[in-house]
């Protein structure tokens, strides 16, 4: 359709640059085959997410499954490394799901992705909290490319997290001004 | 000089805002019967707040009382959720008496609470570390209204904190420029 | 000085400054006897640092030795206090040598280390993570001054860290941009 416009109108600055771009990374999520969770809500005095300039600082997420249930549990004892890296996954998806409500369902907005901290609920003899942060890591480079999904990150592990999850990611994001 | 212009310029609407949005927010302390503790000082090569253009990274904060006592212990053994909650606030009020010194006493510069990141030392089967920060949410809502106060955040809990203390706050804060 | 040479040779090119200052806090680190180990380089789908705007976000960096070794262990079981601030200055050396290859071998760019995050591995009745942290907040102060290295700061414990490292510190640093 932007083909023909062009067509008809050769004068016509032909850009339809920002309407394809606009769908790119939805595009590149429906490739990869996933469906957001539904995106997080403020449970209490405090917001998923708050901006500062260009800067979005989104809260610790979830790894909230498209049901509402959480993956819980300690890796290293009541769970193994596997599910560590599916809920640090999981927790990735719940936190695309909120850069897209708040970039009003444009994900091509996001600039990039600056920084994660990651925090694994472990045994003591756990040690590779690093290899269950992969799982968010790996998630953002497959959505937003390599230069977009590329971060700082922080992983370490804890005796305990909130509702017995067994990871909870937080992270700072870069976002275009809306033109 | 604020007062012969209007009473020379009878029809200018003579608003003093920076006087009265001064003191603002320190009304509001008042309103809630809020004594901010003395604002805490750097004990080491580190200090409380470091700014960085319109934001304020405030160092992890302590439980500390008005007298310089700590609220101490784990929370879901040597204490409960109640004094976890109390503890946060406290933290909270040691952030805003930080944030006080900071910008030579006028709270009104504070533009928005923009992130909190609350640790709170936990046994092993605690896992209702966000109840205890909404202690510190609470406080941020309370003090700067539902606009400025409401912030992103993170919640998670620690076999072990600094001293004993029952919880830990950090905060990124941005603030209006001076005029 | 400087002056003086300016009114002499006045058709000289009078920018010293810039020359000198590229190799001042190298002389600094030479001068306290530092060899910074080599950069740590990313290991997986995430980078020892990203930038924005003016900010750099570190990784949390671990204690890795020049020979690539970590120094390992949970303080107040395992290994001491002592231990524990060797290994939280190794994280700073760490730390610096990132800075240093981001901002091309030129570590007069830091304008400020603006916030360090340490994280402790602790047993449960260790609490002197601050003393820890001391070892890397001790160092930024040597080797960038009390102005450019005074820092907001975070210390925690926990019960487990990646590869059993006895403490991890993430950083946030402003820069100069380059002329």
């Amino acid at each position: 359709m932007g083909f023909l416009s062009a067509a008809f109108f050769p004068n016509t600055p032909f850009t339809p640059v920002t309407a394809l771009s606009m769908v790119h990374t939805e595009n590149r999520l429906r490739e990869l085959g996933i469906t957001l969770p539904p995106a997080p809500k403020a449970a209490a005095n405090y917001v998923p997410v708050q901006s500062s300039g260009d800067l979005l600082f989104l809260s610790g997420h979830l790894p909230m499954l498209e049901d509402g249930s959480l993956m819980t549990g300690s890796i290293g004892s009541v769970q193994n490394l596997d599910h560590g890296y599916a809920a640090a996954r999981q927790c990735g998806l719940n936190l695309i799901a909120t850069l897209q409500t708040e970039l009003g369902g444009d994900l091509d907005r996001v600039e990039q992705i600056v920084k994660l901290f990651g925090i694994v609920q472990s045994s003591n003899d756990f040690h590779e909290q690093h290899k269950v942060l992969n799982g968010c890591s790996d998630l953002m480079k497959e959505v937003f490319g390599e230069e977009r999904g590329l971060h700082a990150r922080s992983a370490i592990g804890t005796n305990s997290l909130p509702l017995d999850i067994s990871v909870e990611v937080e992270a700072i994001v870069r976002v275009k001004p809306l033109n």
